[in-house]
């Protein structure tokens, strides 16, 4: 066990060794092993856009069993998806990648404003698919946010119980926040402290800009300074608002970028300490030897290796 | 056991042995018996759309005993009905062929623009009956499907835990999605991928047409040049949309239609690599010797065998 | 054991034997015992329409106790009502006549056009009042309709484990439903035929008139040219929609009449093949030397025997 | 035991000896112990109207204390009270009183127009309380009145199955009750029958005034010349309401008024057959010796002493 | 222990031992232990404003070990946050000072007219986390105050009998409530009154101001003349609201202000007879030295001891 993920491990006083146990092995496996870094592979796409629009660039996307070996090859820290792609691999591929079950989801065949998720797996499921985790989506924002919060809650509280790592999705959205807003600075870093206030483990965002979207907060921002002018400003803000430091935040990957932005961003989130990134679409959307350079390059940016500037020519 | 049948089984490593016994029952019933493929027969009309409407062309199908015969004598490979239907001849006719209960349903005596269907049955009811599996409409698209997710999701966890095959209608319907959108082939493939991501050992869906629902879909339909021209064509997206092959999927018969009609479409899943069909009204609504003779000239088809072009003159 | 109600416990095949002992006591109890007709004594409407509504012009009925000596002395097949007018009689007259706990019930100081009821008792509370049964009202066509079978489904898993007979009320209501539409016969049929397949032993309907509501049935009933001029007609197909007679289905007396009206229609329902009637108003608002000279003259027609044409001059 | 006392327990046939041991008590406590005839002292109002309004007047109330003592001293049969007040005082009092558990309460604090009650105890509280009993209030003429008849239900069912005697306060309410209305001589008694309806074994309602609300109603009360001009007509008639007298119904002793006006009024129910009453702002609204004249000479009426027309000059 | 917690513990006879045993742990502990007065600093401001703008003033609190150790340091009676921030230091504290955990919560990324709370710990929680009570928040005037009077209720049981101590935030807001109204002297004595009904072993609510809200409120105030002129009048008007001051009730600190300020509040919440603050902005948004002066001469007040007027110059 590295100094760093013991470190790391010590800040969960209050779970269980079992919970410790699962963490220690997401922190454990892997290209980022004892880095305290991670990088997780999730693919929930097909469920919340459609299998097309996922997985038609790269048709052997459609096969579940294609995600479990992209995130065993590429040495990823997990493997997160719905209960289907889940279990149509968790005996093939047994023990190779710590997985996560996403335990809601949302489809695109119809667009609210004020959206939730349905619950899609149960901690069974996961126990039953020897999951090391739960994944968990909440909307801050959205008019339904309370009764997400009350979902986790009740699955957290079973989910620590059950010796799982709970892993909450923190995305803005709703009526009452902008488009610009989902991503804002003051907005993304509260999301990040309600995830962690609900009792998360790990804690998933979306890269944060230097939009700042509510009044109350933009004169906080304004009269004590805070710097959100650069990417690795606002990581760094965003690991502050998860108490301090002491609690693990990803970053999500976002739409299907090139290399070198990709490469970029990671740059930045590296540089503000965060601890790691989500790589969806911007891995299973390649081919996968291209997927498997690009993840390894990311990676060696976690793990504080020189990298070339692209992943890719 | 086939090695075909055996290979299906091979897809469902996430279920205990209890599922794939009756999982392989159906799949080594009646005429089709070992060939991966199937035909069941689904009778809860009498439910969805009236008895009148359903049984007067061919009143024999009033009594109940009527279609556990017809599925019996067919050589079907299962059939599926509400829980009054099974409740009525589950003994009588116990052992004689693999039973689905149909757990959800809808009336046609209120009209929803956003639907959702009855909760009539249950994990309990399905066992007491001898049932093989359950049977669980969702209907994507719908205001209501988050609920109707979470339903299934409850559904499917207690039978999978009880030994049972979960069979998912899944429908798209609702205030979001126009009439031809909803057998629209991005809609239909999408409608097939989620039933298989909550869990579906057996998927049923409509045959698609060629039409293109959503903006977001077409712009991947034409980029990547997805073939929906032809029927077969289609059949093979949504065979591919369901973990590439790796889930059952098996098509609607719809309303009742001509002989050559009916088996022209049969040719067409057939060759897309569907795995069967579900034929109701275009089974109960004839007359019993006619009914006897599409069935078998059907299951010929899915069986690769020579068929005449049209089942009765 | 008569023939016929052997041959009627013989349909309900997947009832366990507690069930069909229930089920017996109500057929081989009172004037039409062994007949296979039934003739149910229900007094709700203190519940329903007011006390005084229903009692003030026969005020012996204010007293619970009332009904219990007028099923009893009038020899009906069984007695239902609400959980306060059962618990008032139940150790009184215990063994003395089969009981059917009304298990939900609506009152008229409010009015919905999309109605429901409020569940008023329990499985247990029909078990600790030494119930046969249970009696659920369901509205088809209101909005409601959907969680009314939800709940008639739960209490009926629950009762048929514990032995309890179910009879469900079917009453055609709500906004989409003309009052005519009501009784449509094709409404008519419709709501016995959705009882059966939720599951019901005894199926309870207003008697049909020859209306008929959804534009989609008309074209059924006239191209299929079923006979629906006369009452027995009319009666004969619903008992066709109770699963071609293979289960109970009576028939409400309705509001009060003049006993030759209500005798014809006795006669028209017998003539149908219908299996009774549930009286309610017919009997206890009338004196009770009247009500038990008309309940006599009712069960002697379902009895098969003379009758002369009005029961009181 | 008093004949009267077992005369009417002998009415609850259906219930237990635990119920029927907790309603002797009540029956068999204070100054009308054995008479058949009740006070009950009620002390929700610092929930229902605040406490400024309620106990300003004679500050005394404020204290929890105080009801118990001037409940005892006055010889109430019962005191009923919401959970924090019978929590302060239960164990220093415990066994001087027969308590009542109002489980359920409603504030002032906003305004609707068809009103429920948010559930505030529970049958465990009333037991750890050792209460006699449970109150508990339902609104006919709600549209919220199914939900609570459903709550209602399920309390009574745990309650009788502990031994507790049930108490409903029927108060009809709501967007089509006129506010002349809700004491109307029909809703009051249609009122009260549902109360009996849905199990309850006392049952309390307002003192019905001769307006007739409903339609429907007025026809029956003109045709069958139901006397309802005098008080005591009034009171007989909604006692026939509740099982022809075979439940115990008492009635509220509503806003506070002079000493005359209020036992004119009770005069007034001890003539109609009425079993008593609940006094509450008429009695902790007097200076406690004031109070203890009033509820003395109100239980003289009902004990059918002689009283002098005015308690206190 | 000293006589006057002694006293209070004697307030609370109707709960277990352990209820007792943990609030004396509260009202033995830090500074003013043994005083019957206390002071609690709660941290719940991340989740209910924001993290910068609850932290970025004083960037130590982003860390959750803060406001262990200034609670510790300052010899607060107790620490009250959400699940998240007692997690994170519940273990390196332990035993430390007494933990409260906050198990419903708000956020402020949306906006609701009639608002409530998240669910967002459990009993279970606090039990594992070795809490000594649990903080509960109601909005009296809200259209879903029932809902949380319902939720509290169950709360409140379970955590009465698992020994734990119950306290009560009650802010009065909503559509029927004006802004002035909130803090209004009827609404807050009300509000108070609520919470000690709904079962609170301690109260908390804001400070109240002389504005009376309701008009059938001020007819009361008017006539009885209830001084409510002073800060001390309307504390101990509030207090006398809460049981006649047998239940104990406590004031918010409110948004930041000056020492002096602040200061002038404690002593007319101390002449009033308040049992003591719950201190949080004007605690952890100070610098820790300063906050530590602060916060020991709030103590010093409710201590009785001589206070310079102003805390720090």
């Amino acid at each position: 066990m590295s100094e760093r993920v013991r470190e790391i491990l010590g800040w969960y006083g209050s779970d269980n060794p079992g919970t410790l146990t699962n963490l220690a092995r997401i922190l454990n496996h892997g290209r980022l092993a004892g880095t305290g870094r991670l990088v997780i592979l999730p693919v929930d796409q097909g469920f919340e856009h459609g299998p097309a629009r996922s997985f038609a660039i790269n048709p052997a996307g459609y096969d579940p069993r294609y995600h479990f070996q992209l995130a065993i090859e590429s040495g990823c820290s997990a493997y997160a998806a719905p209960l289907g792609f889940l279990e149509a691999g968790a005996r093939e591929f047994a023990g190779e990648v710590p997985l996560i079950l996403k335990v809601n989801d949302h489809d695109a065949l119809h667009d609210e404003k004020d959206p939730t998720q349905a619950l899609t797996g149960s901690i069974a499921d996961a126990l039953r698919l020897g999951c090391a985790g739960i994944g968990f989506t909440i909307y801050p924002g959205s008019t339904q946010r309370l009764e997400m919060y009350q979902q986790i809650r009740a699955y957290a509280e079973e989910a620590k119980r059950s010796g799982l790592v709970v892993i909450i999705w923190s995305y803005p959205r709703g009526s009452s926040i902008s488009k610009a807003g989902e991503t804002g600075i003051d907005v993304c870093g509260y999301a990040a402290h309600l995830a962690a206030q609900l009792g998360a483990h790990i804690i998933k965002v979306k890269v944060p800009t230097a939009h700042v979207e509510q009044e109350s907060a933009r004169k906080v921002y304004e009269k004590e300074q805070i710097p959100v002018a650069s990417l690795s400003d606002r990581i760094r803000h965003v690991v502050q608002c998860c108490f301090d430091g002491r609690r693990v935040v990803i970053f999500s990957g976002g739409a299907a970028g090139g290399d070198a932005e990709v490469l970029e961003e990671i740059r930045g989130i590296h540089a503000g300490g965060g601890f790691g990134s989500i790589i969806g679409r911007n891995a299973f959307q390649r081919k996968k030897a291209h997927a498997l350079e690009l993840l390894a390059s990311i990676m060696n940016v976690y793990a504080g290796k020189a990298v070339p500037l692209r992943a890719s020519a």
